[in-house]
């Protein structure tokens, strides 16, 4: 290893300049810090007091025009920087633009500007318009450190934001990235709020009202804590990161696509949000509404069809908590102009069989083959839903949708239609019938002979994640039983597939403290109560 | 440098083991990460997949019987971990206590038991008295994320904890460390609630109750957001970081100490709130009592005077706020057995004339010769605290305490008890008569003629940390002119002393941005509302 014995640069003089000079030459650190940007300073550092830096929480870095902030991490070996060099984690460095050896300044970061209004928030008050707006353009801008954003989070949540003040966050979350335009008068799009492994209905509803003539161009998210995002599960068929140019073009072409939103750069707060409601399993309709309808609008939708699903495992635990909720989505989609209708559907346990990307891939298929061991219900769920969304067509009479959107399914033109898309973002090959499984596997079986009552939706996500998904694709849940069936002792209920061993065991372990499933019998079963 | 190529272990049977195997190899790596823990794991560890742990918010680590938990970076630089190898940050690999290559095994971590209390919280609701003892030990275990953390201040913030609720969780916090027993039934202690720069009054009162001979052994904090803590003046007339029984000597010899509190691991969770609370300024006033309290009585104190200043720049705004304030403190305290007298005092500017360590000793010593040249206000501050605490004395007269205590300080047994406890701690040859200050500086300057009829705290204390203060001991702001001087234009209000030319030009530009200083007549003066 090469220690470069180079004098470090004179120090500034700070007589006449308004900033001291920079002579801190870049350096890309080879650490992935996972969406935090790090620098480096060496305790040697001959400009700065790296010391005096460090207790701050921020330092703003300035190279290239650019300005990016970052935690300042202190080292004092050579190999990752000298005395001279400020050395950045990849991300970050990667954000600035520059070679290697450009030379940047650094200074104690500002508190955001907005930071008086996150001050006013966590004292109670109601914020402005011009609150949220400049609040949601500095957490656009990373500007907000993690306590910064879980102190606004937990200041809105619960009822501490009313009706209008969602209407204004959502509004602000909407200009704070990019707003696509597909000059069409009717862009559909259909959304759940969350929580039920396996609901891959997107990828039936887009290719049904597609094939009916709808312009559909659905960009979803990958999983953040779920085992697979619609992102994930389109991955195992076709690729999902494609450039916004190619993706106009597939949409032009076939009316849809089915992509990975990250890239477009739509409603980039909520991603940052996100980042600290999910560890605190914060989801309060506030934060819900603005994070679903700034996405939908942002995405260019007009019109869009809103799955909440209920159930004891759901998000939504009982009908007049998802009639609120309702009434929330209603009133801030009307401020901001969005068409919307909501339908509450059974959320009692997780739809279809598979859980995690492939498996849910095979299911998606399956169905789109009319395959008759297609699971039903994911079948079922799809065609109400697309059904739905083709009632937005005026020329559709109220009620036709469900044996619209049945007919395009049978007859094949979804399943062309998903082909096209397919083959139109790039085909992965994936065999269906032949799925590739992790190689290392286990069953949970019935402990004693009974009726499935219940199934933990959060458990089951919890034991395919475990098992690797998403991130494994072959990695999962595949559910052999589901509510209502009788099974008896030592039957299997579900099969965990992983295919790193670490990974397995920590499934089954998760899967031994709880399995998720509880045996009774048939009047333990919750009903279901709700109806399209 | 040489790159070990020995083969990585082999990746673990799932078999049997409960948990697989865990053949990583600790490394320390030279990065000072500041009360983070970084652990580092290279993209191609052949036992874990980085990537999948990344996406958590944890990792847990285990080696030698230890548990600690992390943050995990994944790099590709085979000099910052091989791919057999953890590495972990410097603070996080001491807390371990193992050599290098010693074996360790990581996890996904858990979330702590008590966030299932803590999301109860967030919900809004009371919690009890074991809810805040498991969120307290977990706190203190640092098992909690900086987004949980945040969480929990923010969620316990405003009017949110009632004030049973508030000694619930002072009492956990007691309990969560260490707790000091003098053997002695007075054991007094003097602190201030914060906010006021310059306000060095302990190494005042101290000296002279323990001249009087009561048991007042100090532990004091370093500043965290304040250009100077007591253990940051004291230090630059002796050394206060000094090992348990050498204080307990020191205690025992000369009735007092000044020492630093951070090694005595008393209410250890308290550290940790503040990490969070300060960026955030919140200062909520459930978290104040818990944190003071806590400290005191996990120091042994029996006996407290409470400092709660009042200014349009202090914590304390307004009589109302303060005595609402007071009767909170007032609560805990008879609760937790904590004997207090809460003072309400003057807080509309800084105490004595300089900020930062060196300046505050210069002040501070001053005094205790009796200096003609003394600030007046430190002084005449110092004795009436120290003769309330004096009053805590079965054998004095209500009333009596403030001439005792000027008696004990103009005959010289103050000064002389301070150079007791100074040799005591070991002396740092302070010269103040002379004192070393930084070798850059400059003046700020009225830019008008007026009396000067406001001096802001915040924006001093500020000015005075951008100079280098309290980590540059000789840095600091030194105040000319205090409340209702009459100056002339061009006058200096102030000189700002710094060592480092980027120091001083941050300090330089904050001045000129808001000097702190506002300029008017007699009657723009701000009234003193308190009284001793």
């Amino acid at each position: 290893m090469h220690v470069d014995s180079s004098s470090p640069p004179p120090v500034a003089s700070s007589a006449a300049a308004e900033l001291p000079r920079s002579p801190l030459s870049l350096r890309r650190v080879a650490i992935d810090t996972w969406r935090e940007n790090v620098a480096y300073l060496h305790r040697d550092c001959a400009v700065y007091r790296a010391e005096g830096f460090q207790a701050l929480s921020k330092i703003e870095v300035r190279a290239n025009g650019h300005r990016i902030l970052a935690t300042l991490n202190v080292t004092s070996d050579p190999r990752i920087v000298q005395p001279h060099e400020l050395g950045l984690s990849q991300d970050a460095f990667d954000q600035l633009g520059v070679e290697r050896g450009h030379p940047a300044s650094i200074s104690q970061a500002e508190p955001p500007d907005s930071c008086q209004a996150l001050f006013r928030k966590i004292a109670g008050e109601r914020l402005t318009r011009e609150d949220y707006a400049a609040i949601v353009r500095d957490i656009a801008n990373h500007r907000y450190s993690k306590i910064e954003l879980t102190a606004f989070v937990v200041a809105c949540n619960r009822d501490e934001l009313d009706r209008e003040e969602v209407f204004f966050l959502t509004d602000a979350m909407v200009a704070s990235g990019r707003r696509l335009d597909w000059h069409e008068p009717l862009v559909v799009d259909k959304h759940c709020i969350g929580g039920i492994p396996g609901n891959r209905t997107s990828m039936l509803v887009v290719p049904i009202v597609a094939a009916h003539g709808m312009l559909c161009p659905k960009t979803s998210s990958r999983a953040i804590t779920s085992p697979a995002g619609t992102a994930d599960t389109m991955e195992v068929l076709a690729k999902v990161e494609l450039p916004f140019a190619q993706l106009a073009e597939i949409v032009s072409a076939h009316k849809a696509c089915l992509a990975w939103g990250g890239t477009a750069h739509l409603s980039p707060a909520d991603d940052v949000l996100i980042s600290v409601e999910r560890p605190l399993s914060i989801d309060s309709p506030g934060q819900m509404v603005a994070s679903i309808l700034s996405k939908k609008v942002a995405a260019g939708s007009t019109h869009l069809v809103l799955d909440i699903p209920i159930g004891p495992t759901a998000k939504v635990r009982s009908m007049p908590e998802a009639q609120r909720l309702r009434r929330l989505f209603e009133y801030v989609a009307r401020r901001i102009g969005l068409s919307l209708e909501v339908v509450i559907t059974d959320g009692r346990q997780p739809v279809g069989r598979g859980v995690g990307p492939v498996l849910e891939a095979r299911d998606v298929m399956q169905v789109l083959e009319n395959d008759p061991s297609a699971p039903n219900d994911l079948r079922q769920k799809a065609l109400r839903l697309a059904g739905r969304l083709i009632e937005c067509d005026p020329d559709v009479r109220g009620g036709d949708g469900f044996a619209i959107a049945r007919d395009i399914l049978d007859s094949g033109r979804a399943l062309a239609r998903m082909q096209a898309l397919i083959e139109a973002q790039g085909s992965k090959g994936f065999d269906h019938h032949h799925p590739a499984l992790g190689h290392l596997s286990f069953e949970v079986c019935a402990p004693v002979e009974g009726m499935v009552c219940s199934i933990d939706n959060f458990q089951i996500a919890r034991v395919a994640r475990l098992a690797g998904a998403p991130k494994v694709k072959e990695a999962g849940v595949d559910l052999l039983h589901k509510l209502g069936d009788q099974v008896a002792a030592g039957e299997p209920l579900y099969r965990v597939y992983a295919s790193f061993p670490a990974d397995l065991e920590f499934a089954r372990q998760a899967s031994q403290k709880d399995s998720g499933y509880r045996l009774g019998s048939a009047s333990d079963v919750p009903q279901v109560f709700v109806e399209f």
